[in-house]
């Protein structure tokens, strides 16, 4: 393939960021990529394992003539990072983020950034509970999707060209607004991610279950909602506290319906479980047909 | 490995009585096995696939002789089927069973069974998201826990050769007395599995979020409860109906817990969040060091 942008910067070295150098670096798609971390140990590591063709020490620095620049840190940090990098934006350069929400982003970005730059917000929807700079691979987007959230007014140019990385990275892009995509994503990802951090904070709480009984015996289900659980606390809090509306509204909305299951569990009506079971089952197999998961039984975590 | 029990019946011909039969037979430690299920349908896909040595047209029949006989049915169903075997069941025979609750198990089964034979509940904590005669395999047990609840005044040596077979197709064993059992079974399988019922009924009620792109988004966290939630239906509902208390305590818990967790991000407590969120990583990591779950991104689905 052949390469998008010439010079690409890399803000915040965690999990997306690093899968983002491995991929490109495989595809040939990226001239030079200078990374950049706020934590001098982040930075250590970076230098230590090659990701990057340079680490910087300042933002301002990997910035400096970059044809793309990719804010990959926590959404709450992305507005202090847009002020840092700001004066130092070539003219005509892409900036772009990888953050769960895109409202707030948008909100905190923005208004930084300079009139010569074009800001299209994406996400990528892939990831894995492992954080850090060591924890990327170059597989992590194949056959994922990334959204982008281009302004209205944004060159279709500039927003093919970015389209053309992330396709060329593996995945699949699609286009909408930030609205909807908050929404979609408050269902698809950050309430399921409260409901398993608060799973998970049940049992540890429970005290006649000893922690190691919850440990041991995970297999039968529960082990599932630790791996969500597991994931980097600070991007969580984050995502939370900037899609708030959303969240909230999936959760009340969750809550509502996990009363009704309870109280047919309690007047032991067993064909609304039963239809309720059946009909869940069904969004399943739409997900193994989409390609969006593997059919192989407990995630192909057993090996026939 | 040297048999344990001469003849065996598997009364259910699903994930768990497929499983066990496979990895008897790999490990030889059963003459002969003989099923049942109750409908021709699962009969006939047993007897094409060599699912048993034979499989009997009537459960009467297929405990006939046998020294030891699981119930691998519905927890709902087995009062019923205990009943029907209960005539024509051998002096000195172990009977068992495979059910998630096990104090309902006991209340509906015991009543029916003769003086002159052991009744050992038993619950495999294994399993996979596919259900009936085909989706069984050897390996399902291996490394899993087994819980055997025995009643006081069980034989010793009977609750041993039970512990063998478990032992001998992979499993570790543990007793435990019933309600302990099922709390701690509410804790680590029950109430996740409705909870992820729950968050995949109400993804698929939202209807400014098409199904389509529930779908296609869902690798963001969705999907793993899709999994849970694609469990099977008569199972489960069976599970809740039979263990009322101890899964309606903990939803208790669960909702206050929610509840807290959703004030926190509606008043911007961020400490909060992010110390809960710490404090659940935690316990993940117990469950990989105590061997229960794989550390591969995503449980392994993306192949590096």
């Amino acid at each position: 393939m052949s390469q998008t942008y010439d010079k690409v910067a890399l803000i915040g070295l965690g999990l997306i960021a690093s899968s983002m150098y491995w991929a490109m670096k495989r595809e040939g798609l990226a001239g030079e990529v200078r990374g950049y971390a706020r934590s001098s140990e982040t930075r250590d590591v970076a230098r230590e394992i090659g990701l990057c063709d340079s680490v910087c020490d300042s933002a301002a620095e990997a910035v400096r003539d970059a044809d793309l620049v990719v804010l990959c840190v926590p959404v709450g940090a992305m507005g202090a990072v847009a002020e840092e990098i700001a004066p130092h934006l070539k003219a005509g350069a892409t900036v772009s983020d990888v953050g769960s929400v895109k409202k707030a982003v948008i909100e905190a970005v923005g208004p930084y950034l300079p009139d010569n730059v074009n800001f299209i917000p994406a996400h990528p929807l892939a990831g894995t509970e492992h954080s850090g700079p060591g924890s990327g691979f170059a597989e992590l987007f194949d056959n994922r999707y990334t959204l982008l959230v281009p302004a209205q007014n944004t060159p279709q140019k500039a927003v093919q060209k970015l389209r053309e990385l992330w396709e060329g990275i593996g995945a699949k892009v699609e286009e909408m607004d930030a609205e909807h995509h908050d929404l979609v994503l408050g269902v698809t990802s950050h309430a399921p991610h409260l409901i398993a951090y608060t799973m998970v904070g049940v049992a540890d709480d429970l005290r006649r279950v000893t922690d190691s009984e919850v440990i041991k015996y995970s297999a039968a289900g529960f082990r599932d909602f630790t791996r969500i659980a597991a994931s980097d606390p600070t991007m969580w809090r984050d995502v939370f506290l900037n899609n708030k509306e959303a969240t909230l509204e999936i959760l009340g909305r969750f809550t509502e319906e996990l009363f009704a299951l309870q109280r047919a569990i309690r007047t032991g009506d067993g064909d609304l479980l039963h239809a309720y079971f059946t009909r869940t089952r069904a969004i399943r197999r739409g997900i193994i047909e989409a390609g969006q998961d593997t059919d192989a039984p407990d995630f192909g975590r057993v090996k026939k």
